[in-house]
């Protein structure tokens, strides 16, 4: 049987970042070839699946499947920039590893759904974008021949591959901040019903602990991933008015409409409200101010998920990775 | 034979707008009952086919082919927030009428790649995002069996079916804008060389022609699609000493490349220069300053390349749309 190894263990053992590790094994010029030639030789000693190094000669298209689970209560989630992001991610990888994918509009409710999927699918791997609220349902599909790969968290007693953030860490390390920039009441916006939202809630929570906050259920607001359901959000906030200095939201496009909502009640950020946003889309950089935000690399989380899917030998074959989790200070947040 | 009807003359005829003509033949819930009625009536009595209006009963699922050639000297473009934003206006269309879509990694390099992709492809109909130097190849595909349409302006002698907006009003909005504001030495940033954008120069020279400001081809600068490059393009401008009051630039990644270079030299936007951008990226309205651009819809533009393809018959009953072209006015320019 192959061993399962994590591009997490070939960085560390080449002392490099599983970007460069990722952008090695797909054989990217961005790499030096001395470089290259080091990792594939620490890759192929680990016994990492080498199919698609180069040279390893196999020269027919392959296609995988993306399916994207609608997130819940969400239209028109397919303009999202975070899953444009994605997308884009897959789009490069696929691209550059001579690599179709189909993107299919099915959107399973249930576990005979995702049965199908896999059964009736000519792919060579399937992605979900989205854990949604198909764990239990896709823990089930494990040992199904097609080989299959989650974006999301890893999730207590996860039986099936994934890829994503410690979306924990990312809550705890977004609230710590705050709380050490002497912010001391502060709110959470985001659907805690989703389970990556619900692990960003419950570092939220531990930071809170950490610094002796008390935790306020007033101030944890269920906003979903758009600009105007979070300045909703906020507005109901202020008009209840319960006092609060600093706000955890759970993306950027929230932290954006939560932004937009207190100046047009006069207060501003992030002198009033410091807030600090989940995902570093491009926007984020951009706005005005600049979002303090979690980083979440979308372009080498589609490399990871459409190679991890192509070295595979069999679903046995595939483990999850974890992408570094990463507080980026700009200015939504003050100095 | 079918009769061709733009969508154009059916948003003329019912008083509404294209967006609304196209939300309502795709069965859109934003769409009152009444308003969608009418358009469908309309739609039947000027002979548009039908076959996805909701009851026409096809329910097999139909898939569509999506080729992206590679626009000239440019990698990781699949990372551009515009290109992701016609994706997903086509991935929110091919969801709402259950399609799938299937990105495909072939870079057709001349007629005999475009003519194997339309022999060998097994899909309803193939999208090109972009004509790249096509333009004479796809031409010579007209009368293929297979349907296919191209995200691009309307060139002169165009057998194809395109899908895109009016470049040169476009380019022609943004230079009259900055001579309204008073700007005499107007600058074009923009690959030249790429279709869509000769004729956004083509506009900004009609415009400077209008206002009788004398074209300076050592203020014509080949910026690619890229914040980097723009902001290069920028500094050597600057260091040749070349006097300059306005920017006309071929995109909205180009703009900021321009503005961040204009800053690094103590300029400042829009008091020193005025800038103009082109597409309308999220990113545009949320930059400091806020971008006055041209806009272009890429839900819209996407929504119409899946509908066209689904709905026509065979591949002569498809016809170019053009989408409406608006200044959208911010701070970049002044007010």
């Amino acid at each position: 049987m192959t061993k399962k190894v994590r591009l997490e263990d070939i960085a560390k053992e080449a002392g490099v970042s599983i970007a460069t590790v990722s952008r090695a094994l797909s054989d990217n010029p961005a790499v030096s070839d001395q470089t290259k030639r080091r990792i594939w030789d620490l890759a192929r000693r680990q016994g990492y699946s080498l199919r698609n190094l180069p040279g390893a000669g196999d020269a027919a298209v392959t296609t995988l499947s993306i399916v994207v689970p609608k997130p819940q209560g969400r239209d028109g989630w397919m303009l999202d920039p975070f899953f444009q992001g994605l997308l884009g991610g897959i789009g490069e990888a696929a691209r550059s590893l001579s690599c179709d994918y189909l993107v299919s509009h099915a959107d399973p409710q249930n576990y005979a759904d995702l049965s199908r999927l896999l059964d009736s699918s000519r792919a060579s791997g399937i992605i979900f974008l989205g854990q949604s609220f198909l764990h239990e349902r896709l823990n089930r599909l494990v040992g199904h021949p097609m080989k299959f790969i989650v974006w999301g968290g890893e999730l207590p007693g996860q039986d099936y591959a994934s890829v994503g953030s410690d979306n924990q860490r990312g809550g705890e390390m977004a609230a710590a901040h705050l709380a050490r920039m002497g912010r001391t009441k502060i709110a959470f916006f985001g659907d805690t019903d989703a389970p990556e939202i619900n692990q960003r809630y419950q570092g939220y929570c531990r930071a809170l602990e950490r610094f002796n906050l008390t935790p306020d259920s007033d101030l944890v607001f269920p906003a979903h991933f758009e600009i105007e359901s979070a300045a909703n959000s906020m507005h109901s906030l202020i008009s209840r008015g319960k006092d609060f200095d600093g706000v955890v939201c759970a993306s950027d496009l929230i932290a954006i409409g939560v932004i937009r909502a207190l100046r047009e009640h006069g207060r501003s950020v992030p002198e009033d409200v410091s807030i600090v946003g989940y995902d570093d889309i491009q926007l984020a950089r951009y706005f005005d101010p600049p979002l303090t935000t979690v980083g979440q690399d979308m372009t080498l989380a589609g490399r990871l998920m459409v190679m991890k899917l192509l070295n595979a030998s069999d679903p046995s074959d595939m483990r999850s990775e974890r992408l570094p989790t990463e507080l980026i200070q700009r200015e939504s947040c003050g100095a």
